[in-house]
């Protein structure tokens, strides 16, 4: 009996996760057109974690960091997504997503809703190898798209390089390398087009 | 020299994953309304191993599994995604799908192209531990969204009760637990409303 209810209180998360999957973001996919949702975020970071891990600063637990990157944006069931430069958006952000943390976590049985909220607290704090590898590719991997789409979202939302450098004020603390080739690669080369307004 | 052209073929390889995302499926979100794609998919099958990886036959290494799950379906960025039940489609899968492993872990450097492929070998072949789990994943994921969106995509593909079984042969063979739950909760409660045709 404890087990079956176990397991349906675990199907019922998988079942709640699904919902990441219309939670849209502001990053194009390559195809410049449709735009990626959480889901696919996650699933494009995970994968990245995984095959960029060597360029880590520090050595560190890949299966903990893609267990981590998996959930990292589960609050936005509940809470939407907030874009990385919407100021007003952010002052009410992690009230809002410390709520949802408490509902959607709390599906799983006990135990695992402890590991999953410990991660997905221990990611928002960045201050673990694995969060702070986490954090760096949470930042890389749209910059990545952003440039591979002509920097078009930059450019609608009219981003400025001191806001792009203050989101990736931690970047190098995960990867200096990925940080440098993210900077030199995805980013200056849209401040030079003029997709990027350097307010430096 | 070496490494700076090494970390490019990791981010063209990358990039090329985007794609993935445009790969759609036939099986519909919770919403009811939209279909998944392959990213997608593989965001939920990788956060259901972790989470349901206890009920597994046999122990398995948790970190492979995962990162045979998020590249299960990256032969279809060519090969398109082939339904379960398109017998048609399903002769020249294998073919196509082959060529399509040839090209896209190719992009990769070297080892860990070779890691891959041979994870996605091992996949298609069904033979170990973390195959058989992920296989059965495959399964039981989109068992799990058909029924919770009233089966109507069993319906729309006028899916018979002997082709799900066939389908899921090998189920058991990854989770004895995960295919006895999916099979009472998800697939007969839809023959007994009549959205799967019994002809057994």
């Amino acid at each position: 009996m404890t087990d079956k209810n176990r397991l349906e209180k675990q199907f019922a998360f998988c079942l709640e996760a699904d919902k990441e999957k219309s939670i849209m973001r502001q990053t194009r996919k390559t195809d410049g057109v449709s735009k990626e949702n959480d889901a696919e975020h996650a699933w494009h970071m995970a994968l990245m974690c995984i095959l960029l891990s060597e360029y880590a600063n520090e050595p560190f637990d890949v299966l903990r960091a893609v267990t981590m990157i998996l959930i990292h944006d589960m609050v936005e069931i509940d809470a939407g997504d907030t874009y990385a430069y919407d100021e007003a958006g952010k002052q009410s952000q992690r009230e809002r997503e410390l709520k949802a943390a408490e509902r959607i976590f709390n599906i799983l049985p006990g135990d695992q809703a402890q590991k999953l909220r410990a991660l997905w607290d221990e990611f928002e704090e960045g201050e673990t190898p694995e969060a702070r590898f986490a954090r760096t590719l949470d930042n890389i991997q749209p910059a990545m798209l952003n440039n591979a789409t002509d920097g078009v979202e930059w450019k609608n939302h009219n981003v400025k390089l001191s806001r792009i450098l203050d989101r990736n004020k931690n970047s190098a603390k995960g990867s200096e390398e990925l940080w440098q080739y993210s900077l030199q690669n995805f980013i200056l080369p849209n401040v030079e087009k003029g997709r990027i307004e350097d307010d430096r």
